[in-house]
């Protein structure tokens, strides 16, 4: 069976493991404390980041190498979650980088690490006391970004229109490890949180809500469809 | 005719100018000064970040949504600069992601904003005296990227072996960057300029060669060929 090797928090590692879900593609988990750099997984990954999917033919490293892999595996017969207009997939491929890489750098890795990981990190790794002013300028980052995501869905069922896509996958990623910091604010979001149900109901997403972070407690309604 | 915004010394901006260069795809180029955040520019992309391409028919905004949209327009006829084999399309995904994010913030980021865009960008947005500590961090991360860029070129022609890709097309941006900037010791990477020189002498090569950035004169090398 493949490994993946990932982070229970970690973005990209939670979008890769709901496009799986979604394609059907199994594999073993593997959590990789990537700040210990193991020697084993540098070989996989110079980089020294998740995920990294390892098949029998193929390494696999970064969630967009990743996932266009397993979707151009199912090109011939399955949905690979991404619209066949061009410029709707390029909207996509926008939306899956602001999740990844803008949410990303301005939210998520800045409150993972503050609140999760660093309990983790031993000290002389950049672990220790969290950073409070760096989380509350990602907590303001945040509120603009979730003002973006209610500007997306206004009107729609999913992110660009009418069909679940690798987009609300990415967002849904994002969204979740934010949710299990107790980061969301749900009564403020409506809409999102209409969207948030709907995603948290796929089986893609059961496995996710079901894990657990070291020394972090999610809130009541994190696993619950119906919050 | 489609619109690019780019920057001259942005990475992103550079690899797409080169893979529009390699398909034959013109465009009027504007420069688009992201600190400003002109409002015209916001509604394209609301991250304000370049690489955008305005056609009639779709907005494509980043890197990766660009390229991709630009090689499926071609799938049906000329080469997009991708392996067939998905093991070896995926390396070469590795490799643009590498080139474009760690590298990118790693290195060419910082040393793009501390030696050019810094003298642009107004005193109160950011602009003024570069910060001489980030320019010796950046400088130290880039010798490891080298050593890795020569490793990966052991016995190649090409970063991921006899043909040119878009992985060669995104470090030879990324490169070609530093190199205006005065920061590659060619003497000590033999077999990195043997292959950049490769890359120098291609017509798509040539724009950016020609290209000037306000207040910042590249070194004599920095056009010619056989450097």
């Amino acid at each position: 069976m493949p490994t993946l090797f990932h982070q229970p928090l970690d973005v990209a590692s939670r979008f890769v493991r709901l496009v799986m879900g979604e394609y059907g593609v199994e594999a073993e988990l593997e959590v990789e404390k990537v700040w210990l750099r193991r020697h084993d997984f540098l070989v996989l990954n110079p980089a020294a980041t998740v995920p990294v999917l390892q098949l029998d033919e193929a390494v696999l490293v970064g969630p967009t190498p990743l996932v266009s892999f397993l979707a151009e595996a199912r090109e011939d017969g399955g949905a690979p979650l991404l619209p066949r207009d061009p410029a709707d997939r390029a909207e996509v491929r926008r939306l899956i980088d602001w999740a990844l890489l803008i949410l990303e750098a301005d939210v998520s890795a800045v409150l993972v690490l503050e609140k999760a990981l660093k309990r983790q990190i031993p000290a002389d790794q950049g672990g220790g006391a969290p950073d409070t002013q760096a989380m509350r300028i990602a907590r303001d980052a945040l509120g603009w970004h979730l003002s973006y995501l209610a500007h997306l869905l206004t009107g729609n069922d999913w992110l660009t229109g009418e069909r679940l896509t690798q987009a609300d996958l990415a967002f849904g990623a994002a969204i979740s490890s934010l949710d299990y910091l107790g980061e969301i604010a749900w009564s403020d979001h409506p809409a999102m949180r209409d969207w948030y149900a709907r995603l948290k109901s796929r089986p893609s997403f059961a496995p996710l809500l079901a894990d657990r972070v070291t020394g972090v407690v999610p809130p009541s309604h994190y696993e619950d469809p119906d919050f």
